[in-house]
C-alpha cells in the first residue's frame, strides 16, 4: 500500500517542525474540527510515534455561532479517536476588544488560550494548521492595504513556540488528506460568507487571478511572501541597531544621511516608542514625519495615533503629546 | 476659469520632475499617440514655458503593426500642434531579440533609440508617460511571477536621465485631461489584445480586486511598489557592499553568518558575475545555491542558467563551468 500524495505532504510539513523535539516533550495542536487542522492533528500523531511525543489536541470555542459548544465537543471526540494523548477544549470570551476589531480581538483571545493551556501541559511547540491558500489570501488582503513588505511578508513560519507546518501545503491537500483517512471535517458556514475581505479573496479574487495569470498564482504568492519576510526582518532589524546607534533626540541631519528604507523604519519605531499604536499607525504617518526630514518647509506638525505628534524644532524631531 | 482637476493632477507631476532643469534645457518627452503620453506631452509644453526649456517629442515607429507609419507621423503632427518645439519619429526594427522575449526586445530597441535622440538634441531628461495604472499591473503581474519584492517593487521613478512623472496618476486622468484639452489620442488596438498579460490584469483582474477589496487597490498597490523599491534598493546595496567585504572564495562558514536576506543575494551576486544571466537566474536557483550552505548533505551540484554550476568543495561555495 502506497501512501497518498495528500497525506504524505502533511506529514512532511509536521515531521520537519517536530525534528527538534525530545522523546516525552508535548506538542500542542489548535484544532477547529477544520479540514486542515484535522489533517494536520493527523498527521501529529502519525509523526510523534517514532519520537514518542505526546500530542495534546486543543479546540476553542469562541461562542459566536449558535451551536458553537456541539461543535467544540465534536472535534475533541475526533481528536481523540485521531489519537491525541490529551485533548481540551477551551471557551474564550471576548469582553474588551482593546480597540482592535472583533476578529483581531478574537484571534488575540485565542492566542491566549492556546498559550494558557501549552503552559498547564508543559508544550514547547504549538501546532497552527495555515496552508499556502490561507498565506496567499494573507498576502493578497496585505496587497489591498497597501502598506508594504511588512503586510506582503504573510504569515510567519514560526514565532515564540508557534509552528505552521502547513505553509506548504495546499488546502485541498489537507482536504484529500482527510477523505483519504476517513476523516469527518467541519465545513465552518464563515468560510463562505462574502461578508469577510478573506472569504472574497479566497472565492472570487483568487480563481480569477489563477485563471489570467496561470494555475500557479497561489504558489507564487507564498514563495513571494517567504522572501519578503527575510527582506522585512533584516530591515527591521537594521532600523533598531541604527536608532540605537543613532540616540534619542533624532538630529534631522543625522537621518537625512540614512537611507530612505531605515530612515522611514527608524521613525516609525521611534512613534510606536513614543506609544502610537501600531494597529493605527499606517504608512502615511511615517511619510508625513519623513517630510519632516526631507521635504521641510516649517510644517507646523504631524498628527499621529495616540494622540501624539511629530514635530521639528531645532533641528530635532520629536513626538511629543500635545499640553493641555 | 479654473483648471480642470485632471489636467492639473498632470501638470503637478510633470512641474516636479522639471523643477531641477535650467534655462534652455531641452527635455524629451517619449510620446505613443496614446492618451498618457499625449497628455505627458501637452504638460511639458505648458509647464517648460516658465523656465524657458526646450520640449522636444519623440514617437518610436516599432513597424509591428499594419499603418504603424502613419499613426507615427500623426502623432508627431499632434505633438507640434500641441507646441513641442521639435519632433522626431524613430523608426526600430528589431533584428535580434538576444534571448529576450519580444516585447522585451521591442522595449530595449525603443530605450536605446531614446537615448540616441536625447544625445542628439542634449537632452538631460527623457519623460516616460507611465501612470499609476500601469505600476499597478506591473506589480501584479511581478506578483504572479512570485520572484519576491525585486518584481513587486514596480517600475522606477526615475533611472539614468528617465523620468515617469505620471507614476501617481491615474490613467483616467489623463484620458480626462486629453479630452477636456480637446486632444484626440489614440487607441492603441494592442491595450485591447487579451494575449497579453498586463491586459488581462487591466480588464479582467484589477476590476475584480477592486470590487471585491475596494477601490484604492490600484493606489495600493503602487503605494506598495513604492516602499518596496527603497527597501530592495537598500538590501541590493548591502549585499554588494557585504560581498566586496567578504571577498572572494565565498567561504560556506561565513555565508552561513549572514542573515537569510543578505546571504541569498550575495550568492545571486556571485552566480551573475559569473556568467549567469540576470532575467534567466530565478529565486529557485538562488534557493538551491543556498542549499549549499544552508542544508549541505553532499550535493554533488547545482544548475545554474549559462551552462554553469554551483559547486561546495572542501568549506567553499563557487560557480564554475564544467569542463569539456
Amino acid at each position: 500500500m502506497t501512501l497518498h500524495p495528500s497525506v504524505a505532504a502533511v506529514r512532511r510539513g509536521v515531521r520537519r517542525v517536530l525534528a527538534p523535539l525530545a522523546p516525552g516533550d508535548a506538542v500542542l495542536v489548535a484544532c477547529s474540527g477544520g479540514p486542515d487542522s484535522l489533517a494536520l492533528l493527523a498527521a501529529a500523531v502519525f509523526e510523534a510515534r517514532r519520537p514518542a511525543l505526546r500530542v495534546i489536541g486543543v479546540t476553542v470555542d469562541h461562542g459566536l455561532q449558535e451551536g458553537s459548544r456541539e461543535q467544540a465537543l465534536r472535534t475533541v471526540g475526533q481528536m481523540a479517536e485521531l489519537g491525541a494523548d490529551e485533548t481540551f477544549t477551551v471557551t474564550v470570551t471576548i469582553e474588551d476588544s482593546g480597540g482592535l476589531g472583533p476578529e483581531a480581538a478574537a484571534r488575540r483571545a485565542r492566542y491566549a488560550a492556546l498559550d494558557q493551556v501549552a503552559d498547564q501541559v508543559g508544550s514547547a511547540v504549538i501546532l497552527l494548521g495555515h496552508t499556502r491558500d490561507d498565506q496567499a489570501e494573507t498576502v493578497l488582503l496585505g496587497l489591498a492595504r497597501g502598506s508594504g513588505g511588512r503586510s506582503l511578508a504573510g504569515m510567519r513560519r514560526s514565532f515564540d513556540r508557534y509552528r505552521r507546518p502547513l505553509l506548504d501545503v495546499a488546502r485541498d491537500d489537507t482536504v484529500t488528506a482527510c477523505q483519504v483517512e476517513g476523516v469527518d471535517y467541519w465545513d465552518d458556514p464563515h468560510n463562505h460568507d462574502p461578508g469577510y475581505a478573506r472569504v472574497r479573496v479566497r472565492t472570487r479574487v483568487l480563481p480569477v487571478l489563477e485563471e489570467e495569470l496561470g494555475p500557479g498564482v497561489g504558489t507564487a504568492l507564498a514563495r513571494t511572501a517567504d522572501q519578503l519576510r527575510s527582506d522585512m526582518e533584516l530591515l527591521d532589524d537594521l532600523a533598531e541597531q541604527r536608532l540605537a546607534a543613532i540616540g534619542l533626540p533624532l538630529r534631522a541631519e543625522v537621518l537625512a544621511a540614512e537611507p530612505d528604507a531605515l530612515r522611514r523604519r527608524i521613525l516609525r519605531l521611534a512613534a510606536l516608542a513614543a506609544g502610537s499604536p501600531a494597529a493605527e499607525l499606517f504608512h502615511e504617518h511615517v511619510l508625513a514625519l519623513d517630510a519632516l526630514v526631507t521635504d521641510w518647509h516649517g510644517q507646523r506638525w504631524v498628527d499621529l495615533p495616540g494622540h501624539l505628534r511629530g514635530v521639528r524644532r531645532g533641528g530635532v524631531v520629536s513626538i511629543e503629546r500635545p499640553q493641555g
